[in-house]
């Protein structure tokens, strides 16, 4: 039991698109991680996806439409719902989701992170 | 589907330890608080709770320690552990908990709040 810093833990990191856990409760997790550019189409078939914006900008693009989110803003990403993240610029993001989820789903990609590390 | 303003929702919020849900996923809430003071000694039994602070400072007081928690942190209060969050002045607060979760756990207060309304 003690404080997590988030930006201490994002000076850590020097990777994109890689998220680390920062804590564990109830079966979810607490992820951050630096983003740039585009990722790729995925779903998650069974977990709702939580995208919180510490820093930067980030536009979730949807088959249908896009969102975008600033700094201090979040959005649930349902579960079953294809969705692709996009920052023009380096963003730093949080994420609240289930322990076992798949990084893209059922999606295998240059970028598809197996083990979440932790931080 | 759609952005959350974290400081748009705090502006709807004229009253302290009453926290309004912000986000429903997986069995899970996302909700914020304003808070200053003292809150009531209380566990939960079978839920753990994340603070992460948005502006201000609480101290988690433990019966063994005290954790200061300033904008930016986070920390995981794990179940079954008696706590009590301290505001010196008001703070705006994230939780992440379990959607059943009870508010003051078994302990009934004048703060308990027994439905948490959304915002």
């Amino acid at each position: 039991m003690e404080a997590i810093n988030l930006i201490d833990k994002f000076d850590l990191i020097d990777d994109l698109w890689n998220p680390r856990v920062v804590a564990d409760l109830n079966g979810q997790q607490v992820k951050i991680a630096k983003v740039k550019g585009e990722f790729v189409w995925h779903d998650h078939e069974h977990e709702d996806e939580l995208f919180y914006i510490i820093k930067g900008e980030i536009i979730i693009e949807f088959r249908d439409k896009k969102v975008t989110l600033n700094e201090g803003e979040m959005m649930v990403v349902p579960k079953g719902i294809e969705h692709k993240p996009i920052a023009k610029e380096e963003t730093w993001i949080m994420l609240f989701e289930p322990k076992n989820i798949k990084h893209t789903g059922e999606v295998k990609h240059d970028l598809t992170v197996d083990v979440f590390k932790k931080i």
